[in-house]
C-alpha cells in the first residue's frame, strides 16, 4: 500500500448523492401522479413497465427522441424553470400523432453540472404537466449530474416518447390524393423551432432582455418565447382511429417550417399548393421578420409562422373534420390543396 | 415595414442546415443497417414504428433511460467518440435485462454546440454497435445543434431503450427466498460509472494524461477508461423468459456499486451477504483506492469493483446456472447468499 493521502470522496468531486437522493424522491411523487392503466408498478425497478394495449387489433408502437433545443437557454435568462417540459412532452406528442398514435408513456433525460434540487423540480413539474395533459405516463427517466460539464445554472433536456396505433389506422404520405384540403391549426407562438435565431435577432440585436416588453405584445419577451408548445392531440384524436379516417396524413410544423415539415408526407407526382394568404401571420413572427430582414422563403424555413400542425383531409370531409376542429378549440384554417406537381410545397 | 437591415440567417445564427442534412443522410444508412424483423419501414415518418411482439402470451413494455455521464470527458479528451454510444446502449440493455426484458428498439438523444459530422458519426457508430451486439433496432433518434450552449467539442449523449418481458416471466424481489444464491459475473472495467472521481484522481491529483501508461497496466489511460461497458444480455437471456426461471433476480451494479444497487432486488426481511475476498478486486479499482486514500466502504458504494451483474438464484440451481454462463463466456464467481436480516445488504 502507498503511504496515507488525504481521502476525496464522492461529494469533492462534485457529486452530492445526499441531494440527489432527497432531490429524487420528491420527483418520484411527482412523477407517481401520472400513473395510467397502462403501468405496472416496479418500485426501486430498474426499467419501467407498461402493458401492451390490448384494445389494439395489430398494435404498432410508434416511438419519437426529441430535445427542446435553444429554448432552454431563454428558460435559464428568465430563470423560469417549470415549462420547457411542458414543451418537449407536447413536440412528442404531436410527432406521433402525425403517425395516429395516441402516447402511451414518457421518459426523461436531464443533465445538469450540479444537480440544483429546485430546478430539477420546476422541470419535471413541466414534464409532468405535459404528461397529465395528454394522459401519458411519465415512466421513468435519468438526472445526470455532470460536474465540469455543463456551465452552472446550465441543462440539457431530451425527452422519449411511446405511443400506439393499429397497423390498420396508420395515416401517411400514401393516403394522400389528388383534391385533398390542407387545414392550418393555429400555433400559439414560436413553439420550440428557432429559437437560435430568435435569440440573436432580440437579444444580440435589437438588445432586449428577457423582462423587457416583447415589441407590438401586453406581455415580456419571457412571456412570448416560453409559452408552451401547444399539443393538438384532444382535437385530434376523435378524429383519427378508424380503419378508413377522412384525415389522410399529418404534419407537425416544427424546424424546417411548413416547406420541410408538409413535403414529408406529400406523394411523388403531388404537390401540396399553400395560400400564405389565408392566415395573418402573427405578429411576433413581423417583429422577427423586419428586425432581421429575411424574406418569406427563410421564414417559413425557420418558422412555423402561425401554423402549428397541417391536416390533409378529403376534399368531401374538410367542412365536417374542420368543423369538429373548431368545435375542440383549435382556430382552423383552409389553406391550400394538394395537386399533380413536381415541386413537393408550393407557397403561393 | 421598417427600412431594409442586413439579414441574419439562420446560418449566422450558428445552425448550419446544410452541413447537417449531409451528416443526417450518412448517419441514416447506418441506422438502416440495424434494422430488425420488428421495425416497420416510415421513411421520412415524424416517429419510428416497431411490430409488438406477437410470441409472447402477456408482454410488458420494460424502459429505461441512461445517459453515460462523465465517460464522456474521456473520450473527448482522447478525441476517441465511436465506444460510448456502444456504452449507452449495453448499459440500457443490462438495465431492461434486470427485469427478464430482451431489448425491441433504442432511440438517441445527442446535444452537441455546433454539429460536427466526422463526432456524430462516430458516436453513432457506437450506438450502432451496441444495438447489433443486442439485436435492438435503432428506431429514431435526435441530433441538436445548440449554438452557445456546449463549448466546442463538447456534447451530451442520453439514450433510450424499449424492450418486452412476458408477465409470466417477470423476476425480481418478489422472487427472491432465503437460502438463494449469488454469483457475481465479471465486470471488465468501470463500466460507466465513478468517472467524476476517476478523473479528479487520476488527472487532477495524479497528473496523468489520457495517453500515459494507466498504472500497472500495459495500456494506456484513455484505452481503461473508455473499454466498453459490457453487454450480458447473450449469457442471460438463455436462462430467463421460463414461467419459473431458477433465476430470481438480477441487479446490474451500476451507480452507487454492489451496496445501493443488490439491495433494490433485496425483499424486507432478507439479506444479501457478500464475501468479497471471494473474487479479486481488478487492479484498475485498487490503484484509485491508493490514489484516493478512500475506503471500502465508500469504493463499493461508488464502483462495481470488479462485478457488473449479481444473479440471485436458487441454490440448487446454482451450479447449473454458473456453468452455463461460463460456457456462455462469463467469468463467474459465488460471492455470496441471501439469509434472514434486517440490513439489505451487507459486506463481509
Amino acid at each position: 500500500m502507498s503511504e496515507p493521502v488525504s481521502p476525496i470522496s464522492y461529494r469533492d468531486a462534485g457529486v452530492d448523492r445526499d441531494a440527489a437522493n432527497r432531490a429524487k424522491s420528491r420527483v418520484l411523487q411527482m412523477v407517481r401522479s401520472t400513473t395510467t392503466a397502462g403501468v405496472v408498478p416496479n418500485p426501486g425497478g430498474f426499467g419501467g413497465l407498461f402493458r401492451v394495449p390490448m384494445d389494439l387489433h395489430d398494435p404498432l408502437l410508434v416511438s419519437s427522441a426529441d430535445g427542446v433545443g435553444t429554448k432552454l437557454k431563454v428558460a435559464m435568462m428568465a430563470n423560469r424553470h417549470h415549462t420547457v417540459g411542458h414543451d418537449l412532452v407536447n413536440h412528442c406528442v404531436n410527432d406521433i400523432l402525425v403517425e395516429g398514435a395516441r402516447p402511451l408513456f414518457f421518459l426523461d433525460y436531464i443533465g445538469m453540472g450540479r444537480l440544483e434540487p429546485g430546478v430539477v423540480e420546476h422541470i419535471v413539474e413541466g414534464i409532468v404537466a405535459g404528461c397529465k395533459e395528454n394522459g401519458c405516463a411519465l415512466l421513468g427517466g435519468e438526472t445526470a449530474e455532470m460536474p465540469d460539464f455543463y456551465d452552472p445554472g446550465e441543462y440539457d433536456l431530451a425527452g422519449f416518447i411511446v405511443g400506439a396505433v393499429d397497423a390498420d389506422a396508420r395515416i401517411g404520405a400514401d393516403r394522400v390524393q389528388e383534391g385533398d384540403v390542407l387545414l392550418g391549426l393555429a400555433a400559439n407562438g414560436f413553439h420550440t423551432n428557432g429559437y437560435s435565431l430568435v435569440r440573436k435577432i432580440l437579444f444580440d440585436r435589437a438588445g432586449l432582455k428577457v423582462n423587457d416588453i416583447f415589441p407590438g405584445k401586453p406581455h415580456t419577451v419571457a412571456d412570448e418565447l416560453l409559452r408552451v408548445h401547444r399539443s393538438y392531440l384532444h382535437a385530434l384524436i376523435p378524429l383519427l382511429g378508424e380503419r378508413q379516417s377522412d384525415i389522410h396524413a399529418l404534419a407537425h410544423i416544427t424546424g424546417g417550417g411548413i416547406l420541410e415539415n408538409l413535403d414529408r408526407v406529400i406523394p411523388q407526382g403531388l404537390q401540396a399548393v399553400v395560400d400564405t394568404s389565408t392566415w395573418a401571420v402573427p405578429s411576433e413572427f413581423s417583429t422577427i421578420a423586419e428586425l432581421s430582414g429575411l424574406g418569406p422563403n427563410e421564414l417559413f424555413r425557420t418558422f412555423n409562422m402561425g401554423i402549428g400542425m397541417i391536416v390533409v383531409v378529403a376534399a368531401e370531409s374538410a367542412q365536417r373534420v374542420g368543423a369538429s376542429l373548431q368545435d375542440a378549440g383549435e382556430t382552423v384554417y383552409t389553406i391550400g390543396k394538394v395537386e399533380r406537381g413536381e415541386e413537393p410545397v408550393r407557397l403561393v
